[in-house]
């Protein structure tokens, strides 16, 4: 795909996990808060999406739109998500409908969803637990992050059906590198490995759809999030499992 | 019931509605931005809910919130929304579980869900029409002012969640005192009458919930928005319909 996509947040590790992953399926656009300390020579913006005029140099000529900034913190103050995640997310589809892109994957969590694991912990993190998400319930944040992602994903829905920009939200898990986290079972249960990473991302860029809302796991044994939306939309075909790793994150033999 | 309840945007429709509905059923304190027109010798506060002293101050000794202030205006810019109703909302619920306060009812909106209606118009305001919304669905708002009404019921979702205060979202219809509007087809199919409007908020201060989402509209023949959870949890009784006046907004014979 010979289109430029905007990358926002790519520092951040999802940001890493897809520069790395996809470094030569799409023309990177990258913005940062700062001049990043990385490839040097790559085309990049400074500035912040909810600034308007960066959010429109920044979509400017764009196909696509990959939306990781904002404030990652899971116990961010209000104050800060509203600022960075809620308004900035705003600014950015703004600028992105006026400049005719045509496709905006957003960075939601499991934060969006993370009270419907406050009722069934530890079980719901176990094999034999039923209890399963699949993107079509309503949210229910387990802190202030978790509002404001739920409430990006609000804001898709809307410049959606206002404007038909076809929209993904990817309610990102736990994502590490090489393997799950060690000892950790919530972790395990929503691991997001890094190539599975990058390559829901590259579906949600290539795939027909016109607002989803999808979780972004490895095809995990233990999970209560579907992947069923996520397969049959985008064609997401994960390859890490974190039941293939020991509880000490030590692949099995 | 002797407790205070706390009453902000009392000047508006609703919260006139409410004031003369259910005058001498609650101790109401209102919360004004600007002293009050009427009633002078009410007991008031002035200030915006925003303001966490205001907030602080409103709230304590209260025993519910009825929040109704906000920007109204269905064409608001978002920052207006942005700043009134989302973070306004999110300063009163977190004044609201610091001073104890046990329920609260918050003004949504059917813009919440307004683009549900976009593209089933004219048919989804008519009576052989079979389209129903209950509540369940995922919002999809109609406008900025329809994002920050739903993003004030994920909030309550959140401090519900969280802190345990019970939370009635009521996604109030087309509001008019005497008689449905005349020859606007949207406006009978989710006319509220002043009468019921005040009845299904003093329902909602008392009846035993969780966390509510509800539609606030008549008995109406025509209309798209289920009562049931209305009635079934909060003993919901409408007594008007706009079916019984003329499309002139005549009552029938």
């Amino acid at each position: 795909m010979d289109e430029t996509v905007l990358l926002t947040g790519a520092k951040g590790a999802v940001g890493t996990a897809i520069r790395e992953g996809l470094a030569g399926e799409y023309d990177w656009r990258y913005l940062f808060h700062n001049p990043p300390p990385f490839d040097p020579d790559h085309p990049y913006l400074v500035g912040g999406v909810e600034e308007p005029e960066v959010a429109a140099e920044a979509c400017e000529g764009v196909g696509a739109v990959v939306h990781l900034a904002g404030d990652p913190r899971r116990d961010a103050p209000w104050d800060a998500v509203l600022e960075s995640n809620v308004h900035g997310t705003q600014v950015l589809y703004e600028a992105a409908v006026e400049a005719g892109v045509e496709t905006f994957v957003f960075a939601s969590s499991n934060h969006a969803v993370g009270h419907y694991e406050s009722e069934r912990t530890p079980e719901v993190y176990r094999e034999d637990d039923r209890f399963v998400l699949d993107g079509t319930e309503l949210p229910r944040p387990g802190n202030a992050y978790g509002v404001s992602k739920a409430t990006g994903e609000l804001i898709g829905r809307y410049y959606h059906d206002e404007y038909g920009i076809s929209v993904c939200n990817i309610r990102i898990g736990n994502l590490s590198r090489d393997s799950p986290p060690a000892a950790y079972e919530r972790g395990q249960a929503m691991w997001l490995s890094y190539r599975d990473c990058a390559h829901i991302h590259d579906c949600a860029l290539r795939a027909d759809y016109d607002y989803e809302i999808v979780y972004g796991i490895s095809d995990n044994d233990r999970t209560f999030y579907s992947l069923e939306r996520a397969r049959d939309v985008l064609g997401y075909e994960p390859a890490d499992n974190s039941a293939e790793y020991t509880f000490e994150g030590e692949p099995k033999e």
